[in-house]
């Protein structure tokens, strides 16, 4: 963790400011936990920062989400990291009819809620996606909040390793 | 304020995202609170927003701030907003040795609270700036949490005036 542990606080948010995706606040405040003893530890900042928010601010990160295979990914607007998770899901090749569903779904959705759905695409394929979208349309406010921070977590994570992965990689 | 309450959220993230700077999450909590009856009440949901977070996160939003006549500013990577309030106080027009002045005492202050030091750079001119940056540093880290986020909110309100005047204008 050297590496890391050793980075200035601009190269710190550069390299970590989009792990909590559109959130360098995030980052800025992990920033102060320094020096990170381990992997682990340095995720287990960024998860306790989130769940310290309230549940305005957390609805705030997911609202900083873009929908899936939505406007953004259409148009080629997604951040790298966003659009490397939604290709590994095969999000960016729906099929058209597939396209109607998730877009009919991600407005239900977001008429309901009032943030964007919000899943840990690398850790689902597209089907599993359109079927879970269908079931959490289903939940409460405050049950879709805690369900899309997890989701954001375990976003977090991947994306973390493999920044630090690409760091070990250097060295 | 017809034209901003009716805003998708994309296109008031667009507009109002980096109100706080580098922040767009603040922006995205506020717009849950639409429709927003007149400038004041747009003002003071930012306000609010922002008092609501706790010291670790205020110290974050300070954090996402570039240096005043720092090195953001020197390699033309500012954001456009902060560019023009810096150029209005004088800021990126130093003498070489006001220009060593600044680095030191942003330095100083960096070291000492761990945040940059945040001055409403419009409300203020670089000798004011200066010598404020050198009182400033006696004071303690919560008093300067406090301190540069009540200059956060003023670069709020100018912000946004801006970005409602804009869209007055376009009526």
């Amino acid at each position: 963790m050297d590496g890391i542990n050793n980075l200035k606080y601009d190269h710190f948010i550069e390299k970590f400011g989009n792990v909590v995706e559109h959130c360098p606040i995030i980052a800025a405040v992990v920033w102060a936990a320094r020096p990170f003893p381990s992997f682990a530890d340095l995720f287990d900042r960024f998860s306790t920062v989130i769940d310290s928010l309230s549940m305005e601010m957390k609805a705030g990160i997911l609202r900083c989400h873009p929908d899936l295979a939505g406007r953004l990914a259409a148009t080629g607007q997604l951040t790298p990291e966003s659009m490397g998770e939604q290709r590994a899901a095969g999000l960016l090749d729906l099929s058209p009819s597939e396209t109607v569903t998730m877009a009919t779904r991600n407005d239900q959705y977001k008429a309901k809620f009032g943030f964007p759905f919000v899943v840990c695409a690398r850790e689902n394929k597209k089907a599993a996606i359109l079927s879970g979208l269908e079931d959490r349309l289903l939940h409460s406010v405050d049950e879709e909040v805690q369900l899309g921070i997890d989701q954001v977590k375990n976003i977090v994570r991947l994306r973390l390793q493999d920044l630090v992965n690409m760091a070990d990689a250097r060295l």
